[in-house]
């Protein structure tokens, strides 16, 4: 392509965006929304990803408006961006390529609870938080909590998010058990029924689980919902080793003592929670677990943890059983963020995830520890141990380019160290702009079928353009 | 299309067919076969489907054998049918069009166990019984039970198998971790690390999971695997009607005390195990139960699973600790195929199954009852009933038309009845050619998303035609 057929289109895109954004104008009155502020609030990132603003902001209220904004932006070849809460970290809500960024926050219905079947349909908009304080009086919960910040369903959805107690409930991929979603051709589809399971066809809840908006848009999301349990226990103890830690983890697995979270937290985690939290916590490798059950199955837990993590060498084992208790207990591992940013004020704490087989987590968390001396570079570690998942914190002064290219260093060996271990770049932050880089080297010839699918799927390219798929061939 | 061009296609067609299997005769040599017996063997279906043989039947030992016969298959445009066990239930193994059936008997080699990683790595054709004999003596278990058949691991990834214990474990959706696939262009793809979740981009293996061979050709397959329990208790229970029974199930589900396995079979089943297994069990809806655990927390499910039964009048409940206890127990549910013939000798049990959420199961199940009296027809039922997923075996006399139309008459009821109640045409036994006609009712336009990826994947149409998805438009 020449430099001057480029101008050209990308003219006519801005005219085509332009013409498009008057039209829904006309349609959404006040809903829509062009101001700057509003629109970089709604492309920010949490990473050195450069904010990069959608051209206007619709707030929907229905699947049909969401419709009628497909059909409009298809006739004009305008991306389209979902934006639920804004949470995502691998900027997936940026808009490189300019166009309509779709805000979910008035889809915030929760349309069904089925209390019998343990599920409930909600608006994308829905927030995990709002879900759990609808269905707590039923004795109800949702149990996929992606951490401190209260994302919506949809873009829980939309990334695979999983968080601190997938190890026993699953991640958004075992909870999503059906979608609502517009395609880029305008037409709505319902992936799947209620039913616990079906062999009925292609699996389009898991094709569009993870898919971050990229083959369709959410609207509705029904999810699994878990009966509060009788007893929940919460216990924290130290190790002298990460290894010791992690055998203590694969061993409670292997038992099937079905521990809902076990969380570790490195030596230079703890330091920042005991200087954020005032806690005088050892500085080691420190595991926090929860337990759910009968009475009698939460204790039996415990007990059987103990043992197994005393034979490890676990020291300093407290549990807790009423819920002020737990809460005190769990503080620490809930500030994690801001202890974390506590411990170098002023900089950045940028958030990324790698996952790999739990055999080989201790072997990884020691090559990342020694990886982040050798770069000189501060970043505590916190670990959804029993998946595999662990979260690295970079604290970066984002004047200093020196800072910035030590941790690009950083995370491209977390990211390729993971891959050469079986494991994966992103157990569940999603790939967003930030990860593309690392998809080719972790899936091979399966980028060529994504690529398929997105292209005849979205064959203008307007879902989310440029997220997840690497450009070109 | 004439007559005559139909007729000069498939002529051509014919003839390529017989060009690509002398082509793959010289390269396989003695493991090509073109006789009849072996051909109808490779397509025999347990429905009144006809046999439709394919060409010939292909050995296969390696993934790059069955990517040169995908090549030639592609040059040629020649179907692909993957063959693992044969024990599949709506036509899946059928050759409507013809085509070279690709049989995994002798890729049965475990390749990898991670004991600590609890997942292994095998070939397509290892069945679960032969994994189960492998992991035994390192103390794990391979979970997903479709039954009475040892299916292969490829063709129950295919087919998006489950059974039993699926309420508690999962069912292959939930279990396969990562596939080893060759798609239609000869391409070789694994579909995900080992990791336990992961957001980077499409999930390509749950995308293959149930497509039963129409995306891509499954060579091997990795799965989890669990931790043999402690304890495992077994036990039967008697309730007085379905609702009571189904009651039973919601309330110890809502309590999560996470039962393995919960089987309902009707009152007609249980006159068939009692002729068939000599047994004396009360002709009521019955249910079948084991509990997994530790000592401790496998007693406490017992007891609080009998708490509720009693609640909602259940009687006779018994209950065993031994295996061989546990064994006499289980035998009647194991049996039920057989009791279920010996029902009506001669005739044919025709196995269907639909699920629906489990707040409509007791009326389903009861409709469905009503439906068999109404049409005169003999079909014990038996439930995986944690999961809303029940199966019905009519018993048919081949040799009469009429039976045959009440029978089909029946089976679409049931598909139609479970679409209406939020639930989907099969539960586990996936669409082969038998279910395609209820595609269209259940996923609506989801239909045209899943032909488009068909349409992308497998451009030619050569892998499976004729399976999951309707012809035409």
């Amino acid at each position: 392509m020449t430099n001057s057929t480029s101008l050209i289109s990308e003219q006519s895109g801005t005219e085509a965006r332009r013409t498009a954004i008057s039209i829904l104008r006309q349609r959404f009155g006040d809903r829509l929304q062009t101001g700057e502020a509003v629109r970089r609030q709604h492309a920010h990132t949490l990473t050195w990803l450069a904010n990069q603003p959608p051209d206007a902001v619709v707030w929907v209220d229905t699947t049909e408006e969401v419709r009628e904004i497909v059909n409009v932006a298809s006739t004009y070849s305008v991306p389209i961006i979902p934006f639920g809460a804004g949470t995502s970290l691998e900027g997936h809500t940026n808009a490189p390529e300019g166009g309509i960024s779709i805000d979910f926050s008035r889809m915030n219905k929760v349309l069904q609870v089925n209390e019998r079947d343990l599920d409930c349909v909600v608006e994308a908009g829905v927030s995990r938080k709002a879900l759990n304080d609808h269905v707590k009086d039923m004795g109800l919960f949702f149990s996929v909590d992606p951490g401190a910040e209260d994302a919506t369903l949809g873009g829980m959805a939309a990334t695979r998010a999983s968080g601190t107690n997938a190890v026993k409930y699953g991640t958004m991929r075992e909870n999503v058990l059906s979608l609502k979603a517009v395609m880029a051709d305008g037409s709505v589809v319902t992936t799947a029924s209620r039913a616990r399971k079906s062999s009925a066809g292609y699996d389009l809840t898991k094709l569009l689980v993870g898919s971050e908006g990229t083959l369709g848009i959410i609207t509705e999301v029904t999810v699994r919902l878990n009966g509060i349990p009788e007893q929940i226990l919460a216990a924290v103890c130290t190790f002298d080793s990460t290894e010791a830690a992690c055998n203590t983890v694969i061993q409670s697995i292997q038992l099937g003592l079905g521990v809902a979270r076990m969380e570790l937290l490195d030596e230079l985690m703890i330091r920042g929670i005991n200087a954020y939290s005032k806690m005088t916590l050892e500085e080691k490798p420190t595991l926090f677990l929860e337990f759910h059950g009968t009475t009698v199955s939460a204790r039996d837990q415990v007990e059987q943890f103990e043992a197994i993590a005393t034979s490890e060498g676990a020291r300093g084992f407290v549990w807790a059983e009423k819920e002020e208790d737990r809460r005190r207990l769990w503080k620490a591992r809930h500030d994690v963020y801001w202890a974390t940013k506590a411990l170098r004020p002023g900089t950045e704490a940028l958030a990324t995830d790698v996952c790999v087989p739990i055999s080989r987590l201790a072997e990884c968390l020691i090559a990342t520890q020694n990886d982040i001396k050798e770069l000189g570079i501060i970043s505590p570690i916190a670990g959804h141990v029993g998946d595999g998942n662990f979260h690295c914190q970079p604290l970066i002064d984002m004047g200093s380019p020196q800072e910035i290219e030590a941790a690009k260093v950083f995370l491209s060996r977390l990211a390729d160290r993971a891959i050469a271990m079986a494991g994966t770049c992103t157990g569940e932050h999603g790939v967003g702009q930030g990860k593309i880089k690392y998809l080719r080297a972790e899936h091979g010839a399966g980028v060529d079928v994504m690529r398929l699918i997105k292209g005849v799927l979205d064959p203008k390219n307007i879902l989310n353009p440029g997220k997840v798929l690497p450009a070109g061939a």
